[in-house]
């Protein structure tokens, strides 16, 4: 993970990577057909790890949005990862057997679902939903650097700011409808 | 470009930049220091055009937003070598003499002063709404290849229901206060 993670896919070396997992080159080809298995298999088990953490709750999407927030503020490498990820694979088609594939099919789903049971603005196209709310929640876990940038101009430069105004975009588009806890109401700032 | 689009910078040749460019190494090397400075100076260049493309207008960020998404749906290598470029620099920090830097605070200060002229929401930290615009109005243009994913569950394949929905998204957050032309309103879903 952390190879892929700072080298990406075509800069990894598995030299590298056999190294600092104590064994040898050979040990791990005897375990993976070669860099690109090694990568996919890494590559996958990020994402679902990912998924699990985060766990899309179609009808209260600003939690899910802070939730991702946290969890690629926390864990950049990972984020890191699957953006090299996605960069390296432009060229290939994904598959019905690509865990990304299952995973928007699933999310998409539920998305759906929730509109059909009213707990979610029909209006939106499910897959226009998915993507924004991905989009917004990312929003500053990748590029926290930018703070540094505007230091100057920041009002409030903690983290928590930050991840209130993630919090509050994904309400103010896709308001929560799923029963709240106080400990997690009183964390926002709508 | 094409090549620091395709490989990133780690990956890109100068030997079949040379080739392409129908020169020879040496001779691009007495233009450019090395690899790095050729690449610094193409990423400088294209940022450069995009901000000049999309001009942020404070007032209407709305269609910002559409310019943005249609830019790089219509540019796709120069968002790759941007989004290259990001990975790539995560370790270096950034200069006051960088591009990215200048640009952000033109930008920010633009937004803080539509704030104070009453013409942007002034209860966000101007600095949110640039990167939650700039996220939303990328949402499709690099992943254009999720709608094949989930095929059978999109509503309207079209790109034109992808750029309406990154339009409507930055309209209910951030409305446009600008006077509008009938045509661009025609345009939008709202």
């Amino acid at each position: 993970m952390a190879e892929f993670s700072r080298y990406g896919s075509a800069g990894a070396r598995v030299e590298r990577i056999a190294k600092s997992a104590n064994t040898s080159k050979e040990r791990l080809y005897a375990y993976f057909r070669g860099k690109e298995a090694l990568h996919r298999f890494v590559a996958d088990q990020t994402l679902a790890a990912a998924v699990e953490a985060t766990r899309m709750d179609a009808t209260d999407l600003p939690e899910y949005a802070g939730r991702v927030h946290d969890y690629f503020v926390e864990h950049p490498d990972r984020l890191r990862l699957m953006s090299w990820a996605r960069l390296e694979s432009a060229d290939t088609v994904a598959s019905s057997y690509d865990p990304t594939y299952t995973t928007v099919q699933h999310k998409v789903e539920q998305l759906r679902a929730a509109q059909d049971a009213g707990k979610l603005d029909p209006s939106w196209d499910p897959i226009d939903i998915l993507v924004l709310v991905n989009q917004i929640a990312m929003s500053w876990a990748g590029q926290l650097d930018l703070l540094q940038t505007a230091a100057n101009q920041v009002r409030d430069p903690s983290l928590a700011a930050r991840r209130a105004a993630v919090v509050t975009a994904v309400q103010r588009l896709f308001p929560a409808t799923a029963a709240r806890t106080t400990a997690s109401t009183a964390r926002r700032r709508t």
